[in-house]
């Protein structure tokens, strides 16, 4: 892996919060930078400690170091997915010290390889996972990690394709088995995950699709879907009044009391995946305490439960399936899968909106909100959208102290930039 | 389902122990009966109530009543599963009311054919699950349960196959997803499902099986395995002495402190299948107390651990499936895929010994002290083994005050024939 850049007092200039310096001491007494100008430096989004969305800022860094088997990447666009609020937040486990860059995904263009590379030549054009840092002008990142993309696929869609589509395939195809004729409940369907989910399932033939979204992105969505209910509304009296013997899947990124409720609306033979917990991610400023208290509610499972009911749970994390097990030939075998349904025309990614690095906060706002309908792109190359009257960054600042961040449709007119 | 017969007092001349029938006024108190030559009647194993082996006695029962969509079936031979055991303790979910006859498989000669019933003829040899009342000497059960035997089938056989090979087909190939190159965990190797688990393991390229048994079988079964450890013996440590990265698969029909050291040895993506709570099977006279006490020590399981550490957990039932779960469409799938196993000579049941409906006690205790290589049959037309002055039964009625029977040889000499 990389060794990050040292870190720079630096930042670009719209991003310049003199107050966040003062909270900061050990960042702004780093030692004397080069200038900006210098080619050793590049722009990522930075985490200085976990907690808010002030907590995020844009810094110059110098450049990561290559390292033997690792690609270096000029980054094109990143993936913002909710997995980077929990990290904001350190509400996952065993968090890594701050500062750090934040990201998992990117797609970009191949810049140098490092010594024993194979496979790959300068100029190509990748996607790729990298444990953090992925949020930056140029990343370096094991090989096995990277994946060629298609002439037509653009690179914002490949920064929107590892993450959710290899997640949404490994639990239906890995996890559980789905095949024809089976049903499938999803949350969030509207999300880069529920959408890669609804598109994988439509290549099973006679797949029922059960799905949860605010209803604002109904309209948007319900094509891709069988069956749609409020997030907010009892879907499993829902789904058992369409299905009462229940469903094969029930893919749950909310966690907490929908652990049970998944459960219970499994067939016998049926298989619940717990892929997320986003329920866990709290407004702004009650992260630890909350988490905590969450952590606890979780229900547990007792197994001679399962043992009666024939049912399955399993939890799927495609991170940690990558960078702790040590599971990225597997991963690679499916991305070649989705690489051919794709060229096939039969999945492709959704994308909700494109942000500049120095937009992080708003894309971040978005997500929390709950707004986005599809995935959240960091353009590298875009240039911030200049703030307006109403914009959203002094709305979510201001938004610090409050007790929780609801409402779908408030913060549609946010983004400066929609697909 | 078949109508039970109705009970009667009269007794095998065998079995006759007037100090059951003291504490069993209201069986006694029944009306007169038919002669034992009456054709009506069959010999049948009566649970009186549950509890200890005395509890188990052969007595003469009105022959079962055939129902629209059922096959009468005249009885060669019965199975006889650790789950009887559990259901002679009242160990099970719901238990029926008492007294009951026992037994879920069996094979036979079709008798007579239930209106409605199509694809099975008069003097078929077939084998079948029945929910309780299969070990008698005649058998009704709804037809999606019977199964047509192949010629070089023995009843014994037949009756040795249904539970043990369909429950390790689902859990290896269904709950779970077993392909080349992967590695088992089956504890009770030496048991009918753990024959099973091992020949079917066989079938797939490459897979490692590692077993527990106690140690005097270990000669008996070792080529059927790859790895072999004593019960007794710390298994996590002989798995990751021998695969330190864990195994793909575990199936346990132990339960309590098992399950978490089941959890413990599985890869990432690995699945953990409960499928019995033999450690819940007590001492003669310790059940209900004891069962709820192992009950609540059951480790239950947190669904964030599974994602966190990507693991699967499932339970799995064959008889919920089949009786409260309406899944015989899709267990005769199984079996057809079974039975062609079988006719390409890849699978063979392994009966251990053969007993007369007579004696049932001696059978049971012998799969209580886990002396069993394979599996135990109930032969409806033999004759039972006259008593020898070391008889177990005596044995058995003796030692049912103790505190537990354990030892795994002592027993061996009981049984009074082995295959």
């Amino acid at each position: 892996m990389a060794k990050d850049g040292t870190e720079t007092a630096e930042e670009t200039e719209k991003m310049i919060e003199p107050e966040v310096c003062k909270e900061e001491k050990d960042l702004c007494a780093l030692p004397l930078v080069p200038t900006p100008a210098d080619p050793q430096l590049m722009r990522a989004v930075m985490l200085s400690g976990f907690g808010g969305l002030n907590k995020l800022r844009v810094a110059k860094r110098v450049l990561p170091v290559l390292q033997e088997g690792e690609v270096k990447i000029r980054v094109k666009a990143c993936g913002l997915n909710f997995i980077d609020l929990m990290v904001r937040q350190g509400n996952i486990d065993n968090p890594p010290k701050t500062p750090l860059l934040p990201g998992f995904e990117l797609s970009g263009i191949v810049e140098t390889l490092g010594d024993g590379v194979k496979g790959f030549e300068i100029g190509d054009r990748v996607m790729a996972f990298v444990n953090y840092n992925a949020w930056a002008e140029v990343v370096c990142t094991p090989v096995e990690f990277v994946y060629k993309i298609p002439e037509d696929m653009s690179f914002a869609e490949a920064a929107a394709f590892p993450m959710n589509f290899v997640t949404a395939y490994m639990m239906l195809f890995e996890v559980a088995n789905l095949r024809e004729g089976m049903s499938v409940l999803v949350h969030s369907a509207g999300g880069g995950v529920g959408q890669a989910v609804a598109q994988l399932c439509s290549t099973v033939p006679r797949v029922t699709v059960f799905g949860t979204a605010s209803s604002f992105k109904h309209e948007a969505i319900k094509d891709s879907l069988t069956h749609l209910f409020d997030r907010n509304a009892d879907y499993v009296q829902e789904v058992k009044r369409i299905m009462p013997d229940g469903v094969d899947i029930v893919l749950d990124c909310l966690c907490g009391e929908n652990t049970g409720k998944g459960l219970g609306l499994l067939k016998p033979l049926g298989t619940y995946i717990l892929y997320g917990s986003s329920n866990m991610v709290t407004g702004e400023t009650k992260s630890f305490f909350s988490f905590a208290k969450s952590w606890w509610q979780v229900e547990k499972v007792n197994p001679i439960k399962l043992y009666e009911e024939n049912k399955v749970i399993a939890g799927f994390s495609l991170l940690n399936l990558l960078f702790k097990q040590g599971r990225a030939a597997l991963i690679q075998g499916v991305m070649d899968k989705l690489l051919t349904l794709y060229s096939e025309k039969k999945i492709k990614p959704r994308v909700d909106s494109l942000w500049a690095l120095e937009e992080v906060k708003e894309a971040m706002q978005r997500i929390h909100d709950r707004g986005n309908i599809g995935k959240l792109i960091l353009d590298v190359e875009k240039t911030p959208t200049p703030l307006m009257a109403n914009d959203s960054t002094e709305t979510s600042e201001a938004g610090e102290e409050e007790e929780d961040h609801e409402g779908d449709t408030e913060n549609k007119e946010r983004m400066p930039f929609i697909q």
